[in-house]
């Protein structure tokens, strides 16, 4: 099977409005369709309908995260390993929601529900496809270019990982291991950017955070001068990640999901040893700089 | 077949002493072996034995490029896709250069000899892999990162372009179109970069550049310092290229081979469209800011 | 006497409606008032009325340019060292010109008009004076934080400096010279800047650039973006200056006059020595990265 | 009186080796001479011998600080100015430090020694002065421009800032103040930076930290990049001050005594407003992105 990307996340808001603001005038999100309680949002950089959904809902945290794939065939063959696996499977119905084709979807044992589509609706990036300028003329607040990467927590990160290497052939770029050589967090890609989807070691089900790409240093203290102005809940600074070299400030929507504005990482590739850091290395891992463990970062989860 | 990126270029150079200090001392890159004439070269955030090696010859220019693959089967696979196409195919022995598993060869419609391999042995990343540090200590030069691109010229784009698409599954991710249609330019990947090769319309056979990868504009801006201050002749001045929205400069090692520095630019998927670029457009294609074609541009070739 | 900075110039145009276009929505200038055939601009972090005069004219150029005072009897004491020096001297009326109070004008033996003022109305900066912002909301196009310098051209820059440095208390950072030690180019400043003004020899009276200060490298980058995008006729694309250190790029406005986005650059006490660079390296002075004249940066003077 | 700049600061150490690791290898100042128990550094873009004077001693902290001025006779205008404030004045002999000139000695009502001279050994800029590089070949460890600013904790704000503005000609560029209009914060320019000595609310004596120039917020991540590879203790990451809008990261000596890295910044004038932030925003004008007060900020005092 052939996967392209992550593609999309369906985050839970406990208030549409309020998070409209957050997503599409803080992080300039464009808003491409709307249904009620629910709304579209793509980045100006992405060319597919949507790749954010915002669900009202009276929990904050993930509804589903979803990955696009290349052939239409792909999605039986994700089928038959997902089978494989022990994992429930579901179809779900082209058009059950606005721009998006036919799914399959399944639970993985960390409790979070993940979906594999081969179709949306295109929409196109806002600087067009024809002697496009490098960026758009309206970018909006932070104005991010795309939706980048989930982090979520779970219990049984090996398992996780043998399904996302061996089941869907992602690779692992980074990992953060116990004096046993057990997993603590697991960085997996399908492209190559340091991670389409990672998890660390937490309850199962739960959303740590959701990444979007800014292109540069510069940006992210953008980013930053833009959370301060507007009063958005901060929890990281303009910093460095040791796991992935990225650059990053990490904050919080309405209701409490975390954010992250990322820039850099590495460009990892599958013939890539995988980079280790130890558990006494944990805080410098996660905080390059501060090199001490910030305490709301294990628990502020939705 | 799974090709894993362009992996290694293979420069002639008339003098290897001035080359070792051009390609070592100035743009950083570290030497691995060495053999009469030769010289093997890796950049700090690369894996494999060398990405680069310098042949003393009369002529400079390109001697051959490689991609590396995934599977031991895809040298096989490529061997029937050359032969498909009607191409020449040649088996290269394991050890025939320095650290080199076996090789495919073929030459392209456009005169160049591209081989594939699977195995190369092992430096590993300046940084380590535990617990390292984003970039490394003894960065010297330019400091760039990794080999990144190539742009070689030729007559029939159109034929070199699906050769690539349709027998080696790279995407088109730009290009540059006559009013008929026709390809003037022709940007390929097989990672998430706007271009592992691309091709402009001229002579076959030749070489236009060879990119290399550095992280920031601030890093190209530094290069161009560096390129000042050890007079290094140079034809673009740091510049945006509107294909690709790459941040670059162009200059020229001592035997007449252009490099560039090369930062930024897109991260295309396979389901991107393809970002057209049309003739009258095409020196800002090029030369985004400066908007003028710099003559040695389609002159300065070896 | 005790001169504050470089104030104010007043330039020539040809179209003001153009004119307005390119100093309000390009550079982001803020139009404070306007007469019949004039308009008055700010950048967004001046506290004063303004610092750029457009005045609708048959010919481009320099109408005059204005350094700040800092106490009211400064300009006596100027008017005295004019006399000194031989030069003109002449009293502007307050209220001549909108927002402005009384002003000593004199005439530079390089034909240029300059005049001195210690009143000028306030409007203040665009972020306030009370728990400010780091910079404005509504930043327009390039969105440059102030004017900075000018570059004049004259025939004896000998006379020219030794009034600015004797007579008004100026120090020179930087010059050009040539084998006999004849000033070629002279950079003077009152601030801790690279230079309030500054000449090269070329015909008396005429006008090079207009310098606007942006903060960084990347705004720069975004400049010369943005220039692409207008189309505006650009000379110098982003660029170091060896004089300086001054990241910069060059373009005209509507009227041709040349204008200059400038970051960086030194930050000289008065007790430095004098940086000197030599004719054999004026290219690489003027053009640090290209390291060529460029033939209109000599000719095209407004 | 005019006076130049702050030329110098003395700090005590406890351990001369282990500072000079740091103040040398790590931030990158030059040794230019030294004593029993006492070394002498400046920065690369520095003229003058030494800017930083490193003595051991059993406690950390400010020895003296040091202001240049511009004409011999002035020292003696300084002299009567501190007499007519009530100050102690006392003379130092030239030559009491290695390549000092007599300097003119008071203390101020917050207990701080400073010192003002006219005259110091010269040594020149790394880059020299003729066709200079715009940086040194071999910048070291964080590779600081420049020593700065510092920042001093005392009771009477009032009464030092008066001193600094009535009699020596300074000018506030911004204040913390409390609802009574009380300062908690007092930044003092003589040259057109936001500070060249500030003071906060705090005991007297003290010293709160030391300021050295880098050029960007590139710069300010490599040295954050440092600090955690050498395990430099770190009390703000990469961060913007509300107060000055600099570009920062606070971390301490092998003594205990703050450094930080300071780029960016506004570029203020004597006819500027006062800038002014209230006790209720004091966190965000100190930690524009965190928002909230470090506990150690207002207690690691040396």
């Amino acid at each position: 099977m052939s996967i392209l990307r992550i593609g999309k996340v369906a985050i839970n808001v406990l208030d549409l409005a309020e998070a409209r603001r957050h997503y599409g005038e803080f992080l300039g999100l464009t808003e491409t369709a709307s249904a009620p309680g629910t709304a579209y949002f793509k980045g100006w950089d992405e060319y597919d309908h949507h790749s954010v959904i915002l669900k009202e809902n009276d929990r904050a945290g993930l509804d589903h995260l979803a990955f696009k794939v290349r052939f239409p065939d792909d999605l039986a063959r994700i089928e038959s390993t997902c089978e494989r696996f022990g994992f429930p499977v579901q179809r779900v119905s082209a058009g059950s929601r606005i721009g998006e084709g036919e799914a399959v979807a399944t639970t993985l044992p960390t409790g979070h529900r993940i979906e594999f589509y081969q179709q949306m609706e295109r929409v196109g990036i806002a600087v067009g496809n024809t002697n496009p300028e490098p960026w758009p003329d309206d970018r909006r607040g932070v104005g991010v270019n795309r939706f980048d990467h989930v982090l979520l927590t779970g219990e049984d990160l090996e398992g996780v990982t043998r399904f996302f290497v061996e089941g869907l052939d992602f690779h692992q770029s980074e990992r953060l291991i116990n004096k046993e050589g057990g997993l603590l967090a697991s960085f997996l890609h399908v492209t190559n950017k340091a991670h389409d989807i990672a998890f660390i070691k937490g309850p199962n089900g739960k959303l740590h955070h959701v990444g979007f790409y800014v292109e540069t240093w510069d940006d992210v203290l953008r980013a930053a001068d833009l959370q301060s102005r507007h009063r958005v809940r901060t929890e990281l600074t303009p910093s460095r990640h040791g796991l992935t070299r990225g650059l990053t400030t990490y904050f919080f929507d309405p209701s409490g999901n975390r954010n992250e504005t990322y820039a850099g990482g590495t460009f990892p590739h599958y013939d890539n040893d995988v980079v280790t850091w130890t558990e006494d290395e944990a805080a410098r891992a996660i905080f390059f700089h501060g090199r001490e463990m910030i305490p709301s970062f294990g628990s502020a989860l939705t």
